[in-house]
């Protein structure tokens, strides 16, 4: 199409496409045409808008009659403004070691929200009931921090997809124990996608109290949400979310893109559309000889151990990220436009820099 | 034009405007315009993108080559990253008592921040030097937060305009005692638009260290940027942005914004009509009997007094705040897309409910 | 007495005393000894040891049947421990504008407990019901940190003394608006001994939430106490007191002291005559020309007005601080271990140094 | 003696002691009597009094004379007041898992210096460069808390001490990659006397920049003091303690009991008794079938594993704590006051209770 009269000009090429990030995605169409529907005329600012009241509904039809949403900027601000609300001052969170609040947002729950972590190491980044109680003791005892929170990712840093009776176990465990889950749902729709289940199947309907709903990486320009299930869980989101500086003032412009995702089914045309990417990327690669999958492949994310310099190589023709440079291990990442073609070729390429081995 | 195909709906008459805020308004077309050129194929995440790249030549040619911009999302988080980055742990910030950062931002300085904010009561909304030294002192005092920075807001809250004078006779006077100058930009176009000036007249070319330019006022969906004007005031500024939750992942989206304002001319022609609006508005109030306007009408706001029934039934015509209710006082904004019928009619309908009495 | 054998030596003239501080003064020979009862044998540490348990009988006959004491080192822990007690991770703190906690903890509240201070004028530095309400309010504005609690200082930071009357006030004043009532004590005794009434009569009686004992400028070596008189306003007091660096392992060395000073009369032995030399010397001062004293005179500090250069030459002889250095203004104030014979030197060069004008 | 007169009494019995912690031991009579030395007369407070000053003598003539003592009220204290001079507002700290800065602090250093803690597992409480490699990458990535300090505590948490060469090691490893070393030293005498070496051996000698001294711990009533080594790795100390609410008013109580304790061999005396009597307390252990001590007793700590109603029966004649309840590990700590008798007396009743299974 003819680019759009305007100040601004196109500095990049729409067609380049590579494995680094489901974040290296732009936005899908119908989510920037959905911007185009909520602008023009004045409509209150910081929430009150009608898009926002309207993403209420939608947000309830998928999570439940007792969910409520709070638009927020990104993951890291969705995680802190819902860790900080379900915790009081002298409350812990029990994480996996690997969780992306633990190792990937520069410290902010602990400088921003005063939260200490207690992680746990796990060998495919999911939580089990024995594995929280490394850390789920103490509660009486002033000198530690105390767990009042566990927080679980689905899926996983790692790709990999808990079943809604693994939540739900994760969450009697942690209810038992006085303590509330919280579920980082960055890319929640693949895993909905991937389980082909409602995402209320592994949220409300096993426990979870409170999730961070991702739609940048589903295909949003920018926006998440803090999704509450559980309403006796916090109190007063909108204060923590101004304080914590995630409160946008044109709300319709988040909000609309969530419902541009969700009040059809943008949401998981987009989320399998990445999973299916990743399952024939993970396809392609297991018939490449000398490279071995790390983890069950089950969302949008393909982990790969290969030899260093064919991945650097490999990085000249397509754009990825080391997982663990010493170890040889690459994230291969899918997204909602990633092609069948992106995917062919780069299988092409994998076997041809393995074959100049 | 048709709306646009997408799974999201239109929930609101474009058609109403109204005098509550200039983050009422919807986006300029232009600005949305700017994010399909930058969708499509895949861009570095987090700020290494093409179009955060050709933001900063932008910024340079506004503010100057030492400028850097570092995009976020909101006002505040670009008051806090800024005020973070130019003090210590132990720093405090001299600010007009009614700044927004000691006023609207939840708390959000001092919580997310850690900063012991230094206030001044004003009668209009401007420091001075004379202001500044109620608070400026004891810096050797360990039972004081050190005044390590004053911040100062361009126009103010009031809708007042510093000239490039006063603005140098701060810098020079904050700096003189070891102090660094933040600039509070939200509204930074429509001052540049006001004194008729560029807007490192008033910044770089006067001693500014650092200022929040306001992207979502002036036209944006969302957007701001800390621009850093002197280098050798901060320190680690993209740190700084992660852990204070400000960092977007789809950065080129951002930017894109800012540069669709700032590449030509888009941020003044936006300033300007709203300040002219606000030129309109006054004087059509000034010629209501009964209604006092309250402050120099330098930006796009009018402050006004009237009767408070009057208000009441005025606010169920158009939407517009209290801004001290007991004394009667209220805010009318002007934004980009206020038109001259919307100021004409207003003052017919306040000529109206005025009669009423 | 002959010197204790020690490895350390004395250092210092202890017949030397000035009028700058109480806590210039060192420890009242009663709570020296004290500590050497505590002393031997092994007590369980952090605060489960017999001295804090029955530190607690003597709270209650102070403070009634509710009272509970969770003592700390100093008054600034003793107010953020508190503060964050009272308020949630949105709420703020109403105080009057010259308070302790405002300007002179180096921003430990701001810093320590992320809270934000909602500050007021005031001309004696006591806060009424009417000058609460200038902060009192927007509790539903997100935009706005929640006034939460309101905190006097009994005696204020400039030796005003509230009546039980004017606390009721504002007990009443701020329960009736959801909020929470903090005293802090930190000259509390002085104030007992001014109305001369016991400590319950203006605090747990008249409505008071939560106090900060003072225990050091009544005559301890250290040691203050957070005092619950509501225990329905707070919660894991103990958790709280940790995480802020409050928790004194050998507990029962802080507790015994305050045992000293309240399980008779010491305490008030020592505010009275405190209050009395101050009295002492107001009417000292209040003979010489030229010399203007600024407030009631009701506790144990004196402030005065007089000749710069009378100050700088006075305090040659006697140490004192400047208050308001440019006003001319400064403060005197007297200890436990303040002697007629101290006062009547000081009002002698006093007038000496007026003399010589 | 007769007990002193005083307002307070005596509640327990000075001739009970057990092995649970050393700061259930109360103060050596030389550190009590150092107070009275102290008394009387009027200090400067705030640390500006004679006693402070005398102390920076005696530090420097343990630690050299670029050593500044800023003492402090406890250990929590201490090392957050470090660890944030030690660190930007981005900063982490590498440390053991099983630190105390991590585990025993109840979240003071996330909650307070807002600092994040990247923590590696270790066989024994001790670091080395390797286990710091796990952790020490990663400085250019803003997503992650930036390593500018490693922090290691001498004695360790299980009771095991590094040589100087290791600690050594440790620090050019730290300060080849830019990191800071900070030392806690809650037991520092312990490790001093272990090694038989001054504790500049193994601090300054070795590159330590700041360290947390130990008073409580070795005999004092409380009392600690951030001991900076290297001048050029902090800044502004008195601020930084002041608003992490770690500043005594009447500071001469503090620095004269650190005097008392090092000015001469005091410190010393007691960390060898301690260590002695660990050494009889394992010898005895060793003797007893079925008893097994966990790691080398190198200070004043056993840790032992034997049979969970062995460890209740004993503990109703003993005080002690669990350390790993579920594995039946227990940990005896020895203090300056534990005797020969209490040493004997308690592995007799070890021996009854054990012939019980």
């Amino acid at each position: 199409m003819n680019p759009p009269k305007t100040d601004a000009r196109r500095h990049h090429d729409p067609e380049v496409r590579g494995f680094a990030s489901d974040n290296y995605a732009g936005a899908h169409p119908e989510v920037l045409a959905a911007l185009a529907l909520a602008n023009g005329g004045h409509q209150v600012s910081y929430g009150e808008d009608d898009y926002t009241a309207h993403l209420q509904q939608v947000m309830r039809s998928h999570f439940g009659a007792s969910a409520e949403a709070f638009p927020v900027f990104n993951g890291t601000g969705a995680n802190v403004v819902a860790l900080q609300a379900l915790t009081d001052r002298w409350g812990a969170v029990i994480c996996a070691e690997g969780a992306h609040i633990n190792v990937d947002e520069g410290g902010a729950p602990e400088r921003m929200g005063g939260l200490k972590l207690l992680t746990v190491p796990t060998p495919d980044g999911k939580l089990t009931p024995e594995l929280i109680d490394r850390q789920a003791w103490g509660w009486d005892d002033e000198h530690r921090a105390m767990p009042q929170v566990v927080s679980i990712a689905q899926n996983t840093e790692l790709g990999t997809v808990y079943t809604p009776d693994e939540i739900r176990a994760i969450c009697e465990h942690a209810h038992a124990r006085g303590m509330k889950v919280h579920l980082d749902g960055a890319r929640i729709a693949n895993a909905a996608a991937s389980l082909n289940v409602p995402m209320r199947a592994f949220t409300n309907a096993v426990g979870v109290d409170v999730l961070s709903f991702g739609g940048t990486k589903n295909g949003a320009l920018f926006g998440e949400a803090v999704v509450v299930l559980n309403q006796d869980a916090v109190s007063h989101m909108k204060h923590l979310r101004k304080l914590s500086m995630q409160l946008a003032s044109k709300m319709r412009f988040v909000s609309v893109q969530l419902e541009a995702l969700l009040a059809r089914d943008l949401w998981l045309r987009n989320a399998r559309h990445a999973n299916e990417m990743a399952q024939r990327l993970a396809e392609g690669v297991r018939a490449v000889h000398g490279v071995e999958i790390l983890y069950p492949v089950q969302a949008n994310a393909v982990f790969a151990r290969l030899p260093h310099d064919v991945s650097e190589r490999l990085q000249k023709r397509y754009r990825f990220y080391f997982w663990d440079e010493a170890a040889g291990d690459v994230r291969w990442m899918c997204s909602f436009d990633t092609t069948d073609d992106d995917v062919d070729g780069f299988v092409a390429a994998l076997k041809e820099e393995m074959a100049r081995q």
